[in-house]
């Protein structure tokens, strides 16, 4: 199994979460997204991934896209260590806790958005980064509430076990601290990701700890 | 079974496509997201979605959302007509393509986020459709390559029956000729939507069609 992954892509750091807490060993290859040019335009890498996006997943023949869509993939292939409630119900609110980072807030704030702000748009630095923190903070704030509100919350986002939820959380709210993100207004989601991070699998996915890391 | 929809939601048309598919009966609960300041902002919706979005699905004491999330949710809940594949890999590729919109198109161009270029970063109305149509250009033919690519790839985005993935692809190809965008560099993304469009779950599903639409 081989992962495209780049260090500092938050998507990337989700599935490298993933592939630890499930103890599943796989071959990384760097695509550095700033370098060359972008190595996601190279030829070799456009061929596998058109949408020239990272994480990227080859599995004996399957090139999977998605960080969300490799999560289940693993989880599915995977049984040990599951990533999604058995239940219906609590797979949808996974599911839904996931999308609202990574639908929601993540790919607003995703270095080609940055980029088309900054270089087509001609905005200041400043003004760039009142629209990360912005997103950052809508965001973080609904997701706040819900699991405040939600009896299924537990230790972690769903019940005491980290799930795909998890795998979301911890990136975003890195990605918000590099950003310099007010993150006092969410303490439930800070001490759930305290949490996570105390945990070697999530420990080991930090994006400083990359071997493409500089 | 309720579902919180808006008319033109590019989110909640998924939903609705999906529900028609499936052959599910839902009171339609209208959300006007411009009237009344917009009235996901409302306390009685705020208490039930603090993310302030649609489409949200109220069914036995689950209160979800996330269009995709939703859709996996009546899958699991309703097997008849499934919008997923049997196989892991099947379920993946459709995750994926799904995701591709979901994730990486439709949310940059959210009502939420065109407001925000218009109102605070004070673009033109020309910057912002140009805005519109770079990631709806960049997204659609990351995916149309994909397609095309794919011998998966059938009369529908996966196989010869609809699935998520098509319940994405077609709300987004509605979008994006409200904004005039040249789709003539996918006619295979086309030539699917149109299949589609053709059944009557789907047309059905259309914001024109709907009693909220004004």
């Amino acid at each position: 199994m081989k992962l495209h992954t780049y260090f500092r892509s938050s998507a990337a750091y989700r599935v490298r979460i993933a592939l630890n807490l499930k103890g599943i060993a796989a071959e990384m290859l760097h695509v550095h997204l700033l370098r060359d040019g972008g190595q996601q335009f190279s030829a070799a890498y456009d061929t596998l991934n058109p949408q020239h996006l990272v994480p990227l997943l080859e599995d004996d023949g399957v090139v999977l896209p998605q960080s969300l869509a490799i999560i289940e993939y693993l989880d599915e292939t995977h049984p040990l260590n599951s990533l999604l409630p058995t239940d219906p119900r609590g797979r949808a609110r996974v599911r839904a806790l996931s999308q609202s980072i990574a639908c929601d807030i993540h790919p607003i704030n995703n270095l080609r958005v940055l980029k088309y702000l900054s270089d087509k748009l001609d905005i200041s630095a400043e003004q760039k980064n009142d629209w990360y923190r912005h997103w950052v903070a809508l965001g973080l704030s609904g997701l706040e509430r819900q699991l405040v509100r939600d009896g299924e919350t537990g230790q972690f986002c769903h019940g005491d076990t980290p799930t795909m939820a998890d795998c979301c959380l911890v990136p975003q709210l890195y990605n918000a601290r590099r950003f310099e993100c007010d993150l006092s207004p969410f303490p439930t989601l800070v001490a759930i990701a305290e949490r996570c991070e105390a945990l070697a699998a999530f420990a080991a996915a930090r994006p400083e700890r990359q071997a493409d890391a500089q």
